[in-house]
């Protein structure tokens, strides 16, 4: 189970070269991984968002540009005792060709204390359910 | 009294027309706006933060583009019982010509209570310094 | 006739009060505004775009927040002989509330030349048409 | 050599948990590597700048707030024939700990001809003087 996220590329997400500036990505990809917590049942924005983002990466295959119809594809890479890792795929809709290959590697975290803690079972399950269909 | 804030132009905050993005302009004016703020001794992104904005607009009089020194300067145009308005003036640095011009009401605020509240004494006193000298 | 927007709100777009971060509001003027150029059957980000913003404001009557669903009602307010003034109601989609309420006015504009132009004829019918319907 | 470059951390860079959101670090790389650009003696935003980024990453070890004093060093991780790897190092100023670390990939690029090329001399020279001093 992939999870689908639209993308609509705003002007002000291009810059002077005429592209969209490589900061816009990790937009889409904010909004891709908050989209997949909403799909694990976890609604981003609450009192008890139990995620922190420790490292993400992207690499830019192709140039974007304003107006091109994009959507960003996530699946789980990896799952371990208190972290995950997210693979996204930032495509072109028309040619369905990859145009940024993301990855985010997220730890179970509970804010108030500041720590993380271990992944329950019912997350792991339903993170499972992502990486099987890898 | 006018609080002066220098910009960098980020390469991120041109668009593809190759100037400055209008959405730009307004994170200079914020910027502004909390120097302001700190120079009224209220120290934004604190729990206590007195201020929310209620309206800002900003007229763009020539073209702004990466790489030029910018900066705000900002004094007070009004003082009403529960709100102020304040002007920025976006100038290149090198010419001193304006770039554009800015305004911000700001209402003080109970963000607790989340009610609009008098403006004190205190802080009546020390906008009536920055409106002396406009 | 007027053009609506539906705008998603990015948690990049909230702020450290916790709601949408002032700047944040004139990244979904710009997306609406590209909408109605696109009405105009202007197709922005073209090598004739002939559009340069002038001005642009936002009164903010709500705060607004992550996840909320807003959309962008615009319609024209003004219509002179080389510019225009557009209206824009940002609303919440779940109550038809105001949320904020914004203009810009735009230049009919030659980036080659970088002048100012008369709007032609059909642009103004155009124009007209939004403008009936207010 | 490394090239350091201070961060004034905006308000509108910060999210609803309190702390900078993850996209604005990569404004701040961003910033980082033009100001290594200018070491370079490549002055980014002209007509000849010959550099694409093709992948970025961040790995953030502490939150960042509003208001807190960053700067990032850059230095030169690997030279290849047609791309080099830059290491920045986000820190606080004040008790100068690393609070991330980014990695940035470009390729030397001639946009005209839409083609990677191979890294001039002179330029490879400047590289690896920031490469010894690793």
């Amino acid at each position: 189970m992939s999870v689908h996220t639209s993308v609509r590329v705003r002007f002000c997400e291009t810059d002077a070269l005429g592209h969209v500036n490589n900061t816009s990505y990790f937009i889409y990809l904010e909004e891709a991984r908050v989209q997949f917590f909403d799909y694990l049942g976890k609604r981003s924005g609450t009192d008890d968002w139990p995620f922190i983002l420790v490292s993400t990466k992207c690499d830019f295959l192709k140039q974007a540009y304003f107006k091109q119809s994009l959507h960003v594809e996530t699946t789980v890479k990896r799952i371990g005792t208190k972290s995950f890792t997210l693979m996204h795929y930032i495509k072109d809709t028309e040619s369905d060709g990859v145009v940024a290959e993301g990855e985010a590697t997220v730890v179970y975290y509970d804010f108030k204390k500041q720590v993380s803690e271990i992944i329950p079972d019912e997350l792991r399950s339903k993170l499972e359910e992502s990486y099987q269909l890898l």
